[in-house]
């Protein structure tokens, strides 16, 4: 009897080539099929909610896969992949779910954090797991002018080409929570789903406001005239401060 | 006219040899002096509060080094020296100090924390950050038994040799504060001084007395009778877990 587990999965981004499967075999899904397929004998496909691109973290990634049996209990199952998996990767926990089940297609919305750094000089623990941005940041702009994202819209114009463009470039974005803790600024977006890219665009864009380079006016622009089509290279915030920190069902 | 600078210096130890100089060139010391020397274009000696072991972390380790001339600003310095070091060491801030000052003579107290990662999984952003306790700890028994390491004590018996042993084991722990969040338990000593490995032997008591492995009455055993020859290798904490808080003066 085949079953199906669903698993929480934690990684450090930094040396890895980001969570879909690549030539190199050093994606987190490649880790994953790698441990799996030492354990049952036979290949296993991984099925994540989402991609994350290199060096993005996950606090927790969830993804299922199809067993060939169901062989151990959950708990055994995280003991056994934990014990293949590099460090940087940690199956969290996991449970058996039914076959309708889809860590991607049942996925009904999901939370990212951005996290950045804003002072003189970055700490070596935040090291790959913040963007360092050392002139001060007018976080009282930056929480105001955040609220522009809040809602439905077409966020083409906050989104890069991933090979094929997207059809549909509507998303909804349910909250954004800016925290300051210091010199540790906290972005974190609740949507329902989330094009190329799209955060650390807007990220990008939030800072770019709390620089006083551009306005919240700038946002409503780009969100009223939504550009599928680039003409120059869009600039996102680097992937060293974002986390996927949990996608609902 | 030469100068003294003091520096406060925080590095993640995961991928050094320590903070003294070694032959491989790798030590936290190693690379601040080769940092030196390369602005300086003459050796200069740095001279730290007091070792940390491989691995052991710092948030602010304190070092003071005399300069050939003034030659920059102390933000200047920061600068500088950041630009040459590498990201898991930084110089957080520094500044020009009396002949007087010697970082290691000077220093009359120094805080340091240990954290306790304590679940059946180590989230990937732990990793080398902290020690890894699987079975659960009893954390009240291990906070009363903690006090049994406050005041004047002779330390022989938590303490490793180094070379040649200390002649005098007696110190003085002002306080010991544990603190519990989630699945994270940190312990902070501050004392006027600690002998090789002694917090990590300090440590590592606490944790089998969390385990009922040992009472806190084996601590007052062990601190009346302060045994300097070491018959058998005595059990340490791992270096993961600690880090240099700060270096009082």
């Amino acid at each position: 009897m085949r079953s199906r587990l669903k698993l929480i999965v934690s990684y450090d981004g930094a040396s890895f080539s980001g969570w879909q499967s690549q030539a190199n075999r050093n994606a987190i899904q490649d880790h994953l099929e790698n441990a799996l397929q030492r354990i049952c004998s036979e290949p296993v496909r991984v099925h994540g909610a989402g991609r994350t691109d290199a060096g993005v973290h996950a606090l927790a990634q969830c993804a299922h896969v199809h067993l060939p049996s169901r062989r151990y209990e959950p708990d055994r199952w995280v003991y056994a992949l934990n014990g293949i998996l590099p460090p940087a990767i940690r199956v969290m926990r996991c449970r058996f779910v039914s076959q309708a089940f889809h860590a991607r297609f049942s996925a009904k919305g999901k939370t990212y954090r951005y996290r950045i750094w804003n002072a003189a000089v970055l700490p070596p623990f935040e090291n790959d797991r913040a963007w360092h941005v050392v002139n001060p940041l007018d976080f009282d702009d930056m929480v105001v002018a955040a609220k522009e994202f809040c809602g439905e819209h077409d966020f083409a114009s906050f989104s890069a080409n991933r090979g094929t463009p997207e059809t549909n470039t509507v998303r909804i974005i349910r909250a954004v929570r800016l925290r300051r803790a210091g010199p540790c600024i906290s972005i974190e977006f609740d949507g329902d789903g989330f094009l190329y890219k799209m955060v650390r665009m807007m990220v990008e864009t939030l800072v770019r406001i709390g620089l006083n380079k551009l306005s919240r006016q700038d946002i409503k622009a780009r969100l009223g005239h939504p550009q599928k089509v680039i003409s120059r290279g869009r600039i996102a915030a680097p992937p060293d401060g974002l986390f996927l920190v949990r996608v609902r069902y």
